[in-house]
């Protein structure tokens, strides 16, 4: 049985996307700076890479809420960087949507925990990465669903836009750090979500 | 000469400080788990103590805000942690203070520049330690005056407070990592600003 594992990426202030996020501008004002980190390599070495590589490998199937599908699908394009069946938790139905190289978005309308279900199903041992955005993750964290979270802490600040962990109460999530990837940009954190 | 370095520990959602700060309630509703980290020990080492006790052994001076010494005059007693000089940036003109063990409080209406420049010339060649609070860092960030930032990044969430890095523009703080330390209860994390 796979982990269930969200990951983010959040700038030094706690956000994970600039302000006026829309269609045509996914990362809200400035939110490109976030991933950035992917894409910079260290002394002869990508570490960056290698950690935004790593979730895709040990996933079977991914989870995002539909504002982060609505927003991503015209940018991931004919094929997708996933690679894998994505289930989008959505309220409005609709018939699945297959893209080039293995990426299948499904629409579920019963909820997270259905999604998860959903996923699971599909990933079968391997781990259900749930990618976003910052209210399905809440979600996630809320009902206690999350085994892991993966934080990429970018060396930036927004100063204002989509606090990843507004809304949560405290008690409702107690963190052990078990990595720490420190590499060019940013800083790579795993955390396991206590119960 | 000493370098200009501001330290702070943060909560993983940007609080540098839970709510309801007062006297009394230095550090807010919960805000003293931001500082567990410094009095939990690893596997037979205590890393958070070790980068707790750091600052201290290469700084000769202190800055900090008025509020930051009015909350924090009564729990430190009258023989403070600090063992140095401590200049305090405020707008009321009083006599120095001084406690047991080196502590001096000297209280600067120049403003910021004004008790730099007090704080440098009692270092000599050591760095001056600018301990807060929020507002006096933020201060510092946006008068370029700072060499370098050091984050306790606690594993913890406070959801609401004082966030450190409001009201800054994200161009005037541009970091470059320079270390990352992991202990149990934080990573530690030190820029340098880059201007």
């Amino acid at each position: 049985m796979g982990k269930v594992i969200a990951d983010q990426s959040i700038s030094l202030d706690g956000l994970s996307a600039g302000p006026n996020v829309r269609v045509g501008n996914p990362l809200g004002d400035g939110g490109q700076r976030l991933h950035e980190w992917m894409y910079r390599d260290g002394d002869g070495t990508n570490r960056g890479a290698e950690v935004r590589d790593e979730l895709f490998r040990t996933s079977g199937a991914v989870v995002m809420g539909r504002r982060m599908f609505d927003l991503g699908v015209e940018p991931w394009g004919n094929n997708p960087p996933f690679h894998m069946p994505v289930f989008v938790v959505t309220h409005d139905a609709s018939d699945p949507l297959a893209k080039e190289g293995g990426t299948t978005y499904t629409f579920v309308t019963g909820g997270i925990e259905s999604a998860l279900a959903r996923a699971k199903a599909a990933a079968g041992d391997k781990d259900v990465a749930v990618l976003g955005g910052a209210n399905t993750i809440r979600q996630f964290i809320a009902a206690g669903l999350l085994d892991e979270l993966r934080i990429h802490l970018a060396h930036v600040l927004l100063g204002d836009g989509t606090r990843l962990f507004d809304h949560l109460s405290p008690e409702q999530v107690n963190l052990e750090s078990t990595r720490v990837v420190d590499a060019p940009g940013a800083t790579h954190l795993t955390f396991r979500i206590l119960r």
